[in-house]
């Protein structure tokens, strides 16, 4: 039987099943003893709460080395091939939570090399992608003292020892295995993942001592990482913890935001009226029209505006369940809802950005070993 | 059929058809009217009279672009896995007259990274082999206002993005026929190739004009180089033109030099005694006794000891002719040639070793990019 969806780091087509993503991954469900354990450190974020971040690996062993006063470094990134979209910055949101809470450092790792392999973009291109895409991250507060850029064509000299001892540990079937590779995929593309692990050990490189790493990112990550913690063990590195978010929606009612689509895409520089126009035609689980919605109630669960409001725009999970109950009985239609999605995402959109406009100032200072941008 | 040898970068195995090899490997014979080219811009290099150097790639156009001004640089490397043997520093031999002929500057890269992914070997020691093997390098004399002297995990962040524009070219099919790698090889592996082509387009890229490149090197380097002549048009890069010798024959009558074999090989650092035993046990061409051989002659052409005149300690070649005919005529014993050769290699070993102790003082001005030895 063909599969009906899949996942890749470079892909994701298809409805994505979950539940079954996380068994073909072998990923474990971020359970209520987890997240009742996660609330202790600091107040649940929604996403934990509602299931968007949804699966892990390994989050009790990070923990208990935690509370023995192990600090650990929070680590995730973004390949800069286009233009910040919300789906972007979902997973970012939490990992500043995290470093809130916990009180940790982070890297964030631009894969400008991995953008040149795996696209049709030049690495003045892809390099360029990554400061735009970098202000966006900044803009969310991260701490600047604890943070660092690392940006892979800028910083290689430092990952390249690391990417070449985990490459040592992989061989092409297991790539080929893991990431679905052909005899035509090129030989930096099939070398990539080994750089991508690389941040996931630098802590411990660079300090000499067993670091613990947690990696909060889209679950489609997880082949990367996988590799990743395959190999950490022989080579003395703890195997990174890692914390799996669901795809952000397209406003088409798809199952991931995506670049490719920009009219269902809410990208962090748009303006008001784009995304006024684009709000105004995306998906909805509205009825045919306004009488039998009235009568028969919508459906929020396909809704895309219902779902940006359950996965980033409305924090309060009461109104997010009376926002789903009143579509169902029909007392809410959907130009009500799209209109005030509408002014919620302007409202986050115009700090957002203004704070991306200040980010320029500090971005310099947290490049990773200090490159010029 | 079976093929009887086996010539790729990383292993050399059975008795080597040169001719056949540059068959397999579709380079051109360096006929007459070549080498009396070459013998116009310096006395010809008895290397290259006798054959030694003896297959090419594109050596007229890279002349006739010479001819016009526009100067080459050479590029040639080591891959650090162990102590410098005589076979290592016969191609660096003839760099060295290249340079000094056509006064040109030259790249010398150590792949420090690759004997990391291909043998059993730590980044450390493949590093401290590196520096090393550099000194041996270096008392041959180069320019060292000309010379710089690469090492791949200091250099890494300039050579990476030329390699990752190599490597975006190359495919898993490609690279497996060349190199003949299988599933099980590392990805790292996979990679290397790319990085081994990057210093072939550095003055390029530095310089952001064509400058045409040489590299005068073993024939068992050309599965490399073929990539990158085949990758250079599409990324605007003037192909390397090549210049290919034979393996230096091993003192156990082996077609090459190998360091798995300490008996059969002269490491630069030998004392005058060490040179002296293994000279004492090589593989000659003579008869099982002295009557015999006074009676019939010896055989020069499987003759270790010959070889090792021919190939380096003899330079005056009628000197060698008359070995030979003395040998076959039986007028002179292998003991005698033993004795002459040994004193021949420690009178160039005791003024190479002293050169080598200089090198100390220079090899951080040779450094490209001025990294730290």
């Amino acid at each position: 039987m063909a599969e009906s969806f899949t996942v890749t780091p470079w892909e994701v087509t298809g409805d994505i099943d979950y539940e079954e993503l996380q068994r073909r991954f072998g990923t474990t469900p971020i359970d209520d003893a987890l997240l009742r354990r996660l609330g202790g450190y600091g107040d649940l974020h929604m996403m934990l709460r509602r299931g968007i971040f949804y699966s892990h690996r390994d989050m009790n062993t990070l923990l208990d080395e935690y509370d023995k006063g192990s600090r650990f470094v929070l680590y995730t990134g973004r390949g800069p091939s286009g233009s910040t979209h919300l789906g972007h910055i979902m997973p970012w949101i939490l990992n500043k939570w995290l470093q809130d809470v916990f009180d940790v450092p982070m890297y964030f790792q631009m894969t400008d090399d991995e953008k040149f392999l795996f696209k049709d973009l030049t690495l003045g291109e892809t390099r360029s992608m990554a400061y735009d895409n970098a202000l966006d991250f900044i803009a969310l507060g991260f701490d600047p003292e604890k943070t660092k850029i690392i940006l892979d064509t800028e910083n290689i000299k430092t990952l390249y020892p690391i990417a070449l001892k985990v490459s040592k540990k992989v061989n092409f079937s297991t790539a080929r295995a893991v990431f679905g590779f052909e005899n035509s995929t090129n030989i930096g593309s099939i070398f990539f993942t080994a750089v991508q692990s690389a941040p996931a050990f630098l802590a411990t490189e660079l300090q000499g001592r067993q670091v613990p790493c947690l990696i909060p990112c889209g679950i489609d990550q997880d082949p990367h990482f996988r590799v990743s913690r395959d190999v950490a063990p022989g080579l003395g590195y703890p195997k990174p913890s890692m914390l799996y978010c669901k795809m952000f929606p397209g406003l088409g009612g798809g199952d991931k935001m995506s670049s490719s689509d920009p009219n269902a895409t809410i990208f962090t520089t748009d303006t008001p009226k784009k995304v006024k126009s684009k709000i105004g035609r995306a998906f909805t689980g509205g009825r045919v029209s306004v009488d039998e919605q009235r009568k028969l109630g919508g459906n929020p669960e396909v809704c895309a505006v219902f779902k940006y409001n359950f996965y980033m725009f409305e924090k309060d999970d009461r109104k997010v369940e009376e926002m789903s109950d009143r579509c169902r009985r029909g007392e809410i239609l959907c130009g009500e809802c799209k209109a005030a999605l509408t002014e919620k995402i302007n409202v986050f959109l115009e700090g957002h950005q203004a704070k991306r406009e200040e980010a320029k100032e500090i971005i310099g200072s947290m490049a990773f070993e200090g490159f010029e941008w």
